[in-house]
């Protein structure tokens, strides 16, 4: 059932709930790919119900980024959604979302933002702004929704552990359930911007996973020393590929490490092809 | 019934829920007075079960505020919740709420931040991130108790338009309940800060309700011009009293105006013999 306002979704969960029924949200920007599949699956399984938005969100875009070119691809994720088993697709405009758009600034709307120490690097530290956009839709969704469970992918690692923290800080009655990271055969992490790679980047973006896995392999040979495995990285690094930046840090409260534990997650952001392109491995998987 | 964890709260709402009882949450500093109370009587006509919360929120004080002297009476408290019908008075701990006390600042915490040109105004402008700690507790006991319906005094004006803002761009299953303001015989408006105020000071403090009364009278005489009314505040005023501002705004956007209209709240904060009062008026009532 796909369904564009608050109104409809709100009555349609009321029902469920009153029936007892355990309701499942998985929040994505749509472009569905294998890797949301995979989220999807895990909440029909987990759930009685499953709702899935489909909201490519204004306000955890920054000034530059790809917001009008982001892929948008209602039908066919509708039909996926369908044939998953997935009750609802939630598929409001930005006007249900926050009104006019001149209104959707901090001067003139409410925002959930998250702790600095958590924002203040990786992806954070290029994208300013975007997780206060992230945490402030996610909220929203989950207010709509009132799921009990919420799925999301541990692709965007720093997003989960964000959004792990905001459930936690602010008391939000909903388990987070993270799903691993769905790759192709190369191993190329599943993204919705893999769209953009030409067949020849989509090869060269093969970096960010070499370099991730190389790291595991040396930690797992005993290495442990942060410094002398981000340094094993430069051997895979060509002028195709801009290294963003390349982290070992905490998996849970993104502490920076000099040594190298089973707790230690690798975070890559590299551009192929003008691309931007973000990884990850925790250490002790 | 006092319970001073979150899990308990979540347990005994969780059964209520079950049972299909309507839940009205009152949200309190404690110190309850007469103004509290008609909260309090309000949320048991209106639901099946009551919880009123009674936290001085650490993170609502800023630096050089009251928060050690603030007046705390939980035994009074609770006698008086109970007498009245609540059936759980909830009394955290600042720690039971926010964990450690150096991780309570927005490098450690996520917050919910409500709109600048909300904040940047009236108590807000004295009173820096107050607003900011009041949106987060209020967000986060909304999301521990799941009421249906929230009582807030119409006393914090600037307070209840925000709440009622952050509830609209959150999407916030919650009913607000805006409740008049108390006031003694005299037409002090009741606060627990009048603790404070010696038997002089209070009949000095009678100066607020006098110039809201003054400028209605003036309004409903046919004067609309705002600058107009605001230099009838001047007679009342004497070395006693120390002026903080006396704003005539819209009662629902805090838009300022030129032209008073019935939609038109009059607010003042004063300071007398020390203590900070606040009040407000709307003309067309």
């Amino acid at each position: 059932m796909l369904l564009h306002t608050i109104k409809e979704v709100r009555e349609q969960v009321k029902e469920w709930k009153k029936e007892g029924l355990t309701v499942g949200l998985v929040p994505t920007m749509g472009a569905l790919h294998n890797g949301h599949l995979s989220l999807i699956k895990k909440a029909v399984e987990k759930c009685d119900k499953v709702v899935v938005s489909v909201f490519v969100n204004p306000i955890q875009f920054c000034p530059g980024e790809d917001l009008d070119k982001y892929p948008r691809t209602l039908e066919a994720d509708t039909k996926l959604c369908n044939d998953a088993g997935v009750s609802i697709v939630f598929a409001p405009s930005p006007s249900e979302m926050y009104g006019q758009s001149e209104m959707r600034t901090n001067d003139f709307l409410t925002y959930v933002i998250p702790p600095f120490f958590y924002v203040n690097k990786l992806c954070g530290k290029s994208r300013v702004g975007h997780f206060d956009g992230v945490c402030t839709v996610v909220n929203k969704l989950f207010n709509i929704v009132q799921p009990d469970f919420a799925f999301f992918g541990q692709k965007d690692a720093q997003q989960l552990i964000i959004i792990k923290k905001m459930v936690k800080d602010l008391n939000i009655p909903v388990d987070i359930v993270p799903c691993p990271i769905v790759r192709e055969e190369s191993g190329l992490a599943l993204s919705s911007r893999n769209k953009y790679l030409s067949e020849e980047d989509k090869k060269e973006a093969l970096v960010l996973s070499k370099i991730l896995n190389n790291i595991k392999d040396c930690y797992k040979k005993g290495i442990t020393d942060v410094e002398a495995l981000k340094e094993t990285a430069f051997q895979f690094l060509t002028d195709k590929h801009e290294l963003e930046y390349l982290e070992l840090l905490d998996c849970e409260d993104l502490e920076e490490k000099k040594i190298a534990d089973n707790n230690t997650r690798v975070f890559i952001a590299c551009k192929v092809g003008g691309v931007r392109l973000i990884d990850n491995i925790l250490l002790g998987e």
